[in-house]
């Protein structure tokens, strides 16, 4: 019963801690996660065009994913600080309006890595928002969710994703 | 014609680099962003539960989502460091599976604080994430964007929304 | 002879370094610190109240506690950098003036974790002080302390309280 | 009546979040915290023979202070960023077992800075304790508070001290 | 007298701290920063030809430069910390051997910025280093210096340089 | 033939990432890197008295390497977070006019630890320049290199120096 759930954040008198990971063994996680950016056609345009002539949107975006990966614990209250073993973003075009975020996050450690995953996700499609601002104040940022993780006891997820049109 | 137009963070020779605001007058900034959380609704009864009974997923993610504004320069490469005069985060909830996160920012300041207000939402958003997802994977986090703007040149946004059903 | 003892992170030519840890082996670490902040008999009605009612000061002052420990090898010039698997920070009343802070950190790691302890505790406290600073300003800190360590090479150690009236 | 009084950092609808300051005049800011580090008379010895000789526990408190007072809106959850114009931290001793700190922060704002003088005191003595701590582990750190503070419009505050034996 | 000048950031009782610039009036600051990378003649034409096609280790360098001016004051102890209007890293190639660095900051504030110019140049060429460390251990970072800067009351400072062959 | 030579952090498609690390050893590895201070004999001479009599130029800048060396893959963007055993810097003088800054990192990992190295030589000489600056704008940090090397599989690196006058 989904009501005796247990948010696995909060400790048995009903206070926000850290999960107690020691007795958990190290094993190698990974966690891949995605966002879409919607944008209006000219923008993406624009950005397009930005990527083959200097890539600085794209790799400005990706690196800034990849910095944020590695201040996740930083961010989020409640996650562990990690030895990141490696990060990748992609970024690819879904025209006439979409920008595709996926950001894969690894390590060898007691706890999983979909937070590094999501926040690396997170901010690079924050970065594509502020270096688009300017042209485009509708800009959406949309189904920031997790696609895949392993290496936990929990086992190996994969996401089942029915693409919807946006 | 909007393949001419100016992606801010580009400079005249194609490289990425801040926006020189020195010359912008000091004035008062504000921004409102939004997003939106869809869980299962089990998951939101226990949210709401823990909510109702300690507040403790609401409270750690408000907390986080008013770190996360203060360290947006951090985060995002090419934004400016600005002293935030305010940050306030609300979160509500939408029954049977939304939980609605608003994020404001303000400050006095050359430029505007969008990129704090947004990065407050998104992580605020994380945070809720990181502290169901023991519960339930299929998370996923929705409509980050700008709801309203004011204080610089361009003048009061407010965005017009037709509130989809998710 | 203790004018001979050895400040551990003093090195033979007496400049400050590190300790060197990489010889030491990885065991589970664990620490526990606390401190008391003393208030007014008023202001400790109103942070009850509070948390009774919405739990604000104690759960900002417990996410604040959580976070600094995971930034202490930022804020102390010779700590490791550790990656911690717990952190706790416990907040209790003692009427008519006093809140407890009890703070415990663990790791699986070559050096202790005491500071970690010790700067969850701290920073709970001056967090705790921060939310209540305009109904007091003659809040103190008092007794920051180790109360227990164990998982080193020097044992276990527990600290022999003489509880003290305050 | 206290029990109505307002925890500044508690909105209308009893939500943690930041105190707005925007309407507040920037003035010129100061204050001044302090804490005590009560240690083993031969503790005390060899820092002050440290000291003497290569000042090293002295300047690494002294400087991780002044860092601390640096990030204080980043440890503290509603704390304002703001830009110090001065920090100070000045250590004594007071034989046969006291070491002083205090510590003193400035800035051109709209808000006070007593967290930074307190957060400077509160790490500096942190960076003291980490220091001495293979040689002594009964350290304790005690009277952290608030001195003096000036520029806001509750005026001028200086506390009143009854200087106690310890 | 040279042997009496004083060094900045030493009080008058001789203990390090931060200079006081409250009295000081805001201005616009700038200062301008160099590096010089210097590589085997193969490393510079694979960093080229990555640029060329892909911008990859020039935009990685830019970026972490920006970043690095902006994290300036949590690096250099005494350091204020301002808010930056604008940096900008420039990186270009003096072949057979060199890549050359140059990094502007701007700041409208009580306090110059040449450290942050410094630390970004530096940054942006421990970033080239490390792109290219698997190519090439010998690479040496050059003659970081500053060239220009502008806004305090001591005046507009060019460097003279008389370019030597390397 | 060097043209193909695999600059590391560029992935097969070009972009910039991390390199997985995730299948290499944990092993003891430590590096040694080297920086020159270049300052007019006036300025050299106020560095060594102030280091005689408090030696607060010199401890600070030492202090600031080791933080450094803490923050490198915050600063670094592809750069892996990695827990250091010890961090050590050295700083001695040249007469007349240079400062040498000698930095080693340590650490059990499965990643090199050069950038710790690099990083805490440079951020110390900038550190040395940050507190002489008042004096002397003609400072330059000269010849940031790394001096050794070892613990991964390309062996043990020492670097030939044949010392030149500066």
């Amino acid at each position: 019963m989904l009501g005796m759930a247990r948010l696995s954040h909060i400790g048995p008198d009903g206070r926000a801690r850290m999960v107690d990971v020691q007795a958990k063994p190290v094993t190698h996680r990974f966690a891949v996660a995605a966002a879409e950016i919607v944008v209006q056609p000219a923008t993406l345009r624009a950005i397009r065009a930005g990527r083959t002539r200097k890539g600085n949107v794209v790799e400005t975006a990706r690196i800034a994913g990849i910095g944020a990966a590695k201040q996740t614990s930083a961010l989020i209250p409640l996650c562990h600080p990690l030895a990141l073993t490696n990060v990748a973003v992609d970024i690819s075009f879904r025209p006439p309006r979409t920008v595709d975020i996926r950001a894969r996050a690894e390590a060898m450690d007691r706890t999983g890595v979909e937070m590094e995953a999501l926040t690396a996700a997170a901010v690079a499609a924050l970065t594509v928002y502020d270096m688009c601002k300017a042209l485009d104040r509708e800009i959406e940022i949309r189904r920031l969710r997790l696609l895949e993780k392993a290496g936990g006891k929990s086992g190996h997820f994969m996401r089942v994703e029915k693409r919807k049109r946006k």
